[in-house]
């Protein structure tokens, strides 16, 4: 059968299993009987359990060969001053994780995470490169004060592009995939998802992104309420809500996100334009947070209303708000911890000691 | 001149020096200057500045060479009924820690760093070791709550056995010095030293240390109460502080952050043993906080007291309480990413992207 994309969305979506709850159970009791008092690893435990519930197995894997994707796109609304950089930075920027000089990268050396930059709807033109992947489904998005930034269609072909260098990367060994995200006012979109499927107004979720002013704030949000108003974002209908005010790099990272869930990979959030990803990948499959691993809370307010509606706990906090991956970076040693934890260590019976 | 073990701390302490202005105002004018919109790295570009001050240049060094010391001691206190554990698990965790299935070895090995145990008061026999470094200064203190835990001479010994395995370490390449502990009952010398040196009550610094009702919590606060008014310990007289209220590896870890701060090595603080050490170097010498890094925020109270007085904030904060240097060392690849993001990242005029 030839499906549409849309098609292909929802079935990538429908073959999302949960998490295996008993693989999780046997991560608890092991904890409880390994040689530390019960609990005293804190949230590591938990997400070691997470972990297990994932692979389906006790112990979980370390993960050895993390990736970052950076999706990249350009934003229509970046006309309405959303942004005190001008558009041209984000391919400027992409230029710059090509060349290994960005922060993702230096961040990505210290975990030895590999970087590639996927190009969904960046509006410049970009020199081929080894770390760039082409998948441009247009160039940026239309300005959604004003109509949809994007047809159906083209959304649903972003989440595939997101989906499909999530399959390929798991397909060569990637254990771990980590969202990466560059747009220059990619923040103004990812506020209208996150008040779209949180039902908050745009004041509580509208942030000040890269820095600007109270006035560019207010400007901001005014765009992001005008934007509510204009299309009514029904969340029982994801698709639609990306199309209508979301960007193509939020749909691709959506579609990383389901790619990474449907291979039963774990997949770290970065900060709140992944959150609003992870709302998308969620209203399009519920069970796909299981999968997901909040890897920072970003100072972005949306951040925080997105986490809280998926049910996930950030592990890092340290007030940064850069993108592109770095805040998820900062957990890829406590998850590898998380897992080595249950893995490495003796249990009170092989160490001889009572209790 | 021969000194006596007293002597030889004070001097110790005299030789730390200030942080370097110089080179930490370098790092924050860099982090203007890098790819990025301005503090969007938040907490990482302050302690990259923090990094660059300790380093005396900037770019830091990103280290390469942690190194967790775990010391481990006994306290008389026990016999109090303070803990839930028999003394004898100390012997049998430092040779689970040997044996390198603990979980500091765990976390350690993830991060690339070597785990030294440094016995300074042991009850029980232990079996040699290459792991373990022998320094016992007593077999276990005496009952804090009712005579001095130590003399003056054992605590300052027990200092002067902390700083030379750190001076030793620090010598053979080691570039970034860890703090552990092990010690059962070691959460009730550790919460009389924060109330001896932050001046807050036995009930709001004494926490449940491995996990005890509420009965076992209300005798430990007792026990802290009743040492704190037997011994009424002098904040000014740090050595006097240790030697009636403190334990021997909490001795031991105030001379490895004291050597460490001498030698200019950045020490990572673990939990609230290590808090209360931190305590004790910076009464002995203030310039030592500048070289200190809080790694995590304990589950313990007083942690967060002990770093509150000593004006730092925690890296990681996942609800842990085990100790060992496991807090800490989820925090070395945060620390090393602070230091590469000044060192590999491109500045907006070598990246051609105008402001």
């Amino acid at each position: 059968m030839v499906m549409n994309p849309e098609e292909e969305v929802l079935d990538l979506a429908s073959r999302i299993q949960p998490v295996d709850e008993s693989s999780a159970q046997a991560a608890r009791e092991r904890h409880s009987r390994l040689t530390k008092p019960p609990g005293s690893l804190g949230r590591l435990e938990d997400l070691g359990v997470r972990l297990a519930g994932i692979a389906r197995r006790c112990p979980p894997p370390v993960p050895e060969r993390p990736h970052v994707v950076v999706a990249a796109g350009d934003h229509g609304v970046h006309a309405r001053g959303v942004s005190p950089w001008p558009q041209e930075v984000t391919a400027a920027m992409v230029a710059g994780f090509c060349a290994g000089k960005a922060a993702v990268n230096a961040l990505a050396g210290i975990v030895g995470a590999a970087v590639t930059v996927l190009d969904v709807g960046v509006r410049s033109d970009l020199q081929p490169h080894p770390r760039l992947r082409s998948a441009r489904v247009r160039p940026g998005t239309d300005d959604l004060s004003e109509k949809p930034a994007m047809s159906r269609e083209e959304a649903a072909k972003a989440v595939l592009a997101g989906a499909g260098i999530a399959r390929e990367l798991i397909d060569s060994g990637v254990d771990l995939l980590i969202t990466g995200d560059m747009g220059i006012a990619n923040t103004t979109p990812a506020a209208c998802l996150i008040a779209a499927f949180t039902g908050r107004p745009a004041e509580e979720v509208t942030g000040r992104g890269t820095g600007i002013d109270d006035d560019t704030w207010k400007r901001k949000v005014s765009v992001v309420s005008q934007a509510l108003s204009l299309h009514s974002p029904d969340p029982s209908d994801p698709i639609g809500v990306l199309a209508s005010v979301g960007g193509l790099e939020h749909a691709a990272l959506a579609g990383l996100i389901l790619a990474s869930a449907a291979s039963r990979i774990p997949v770290v959030l970065d900060g709140v334009n992944a959150d609003a990803a992870a709302l998308v990948a969620h209203a399009l499959a519920p069970f796909a947070v299981g999968y997901t691993i909040a890897g920072h809370l970003s100072v972005e307010p949306g951040a925080a209303a997105a986490l809280a509606r998926l049910g996930l706990q950030p592990l890092v906090d340290l007030d940064m708000r850069l993108g592109e991956g770095t805040g998820a970076l900062l957990a890829v040693p406590i998850i590898r911890s998380a897992a080595a934890a249950l893995k490495d260590m003796a249990t009170f019976e092989e160490a001889g000691i009572q209790r």
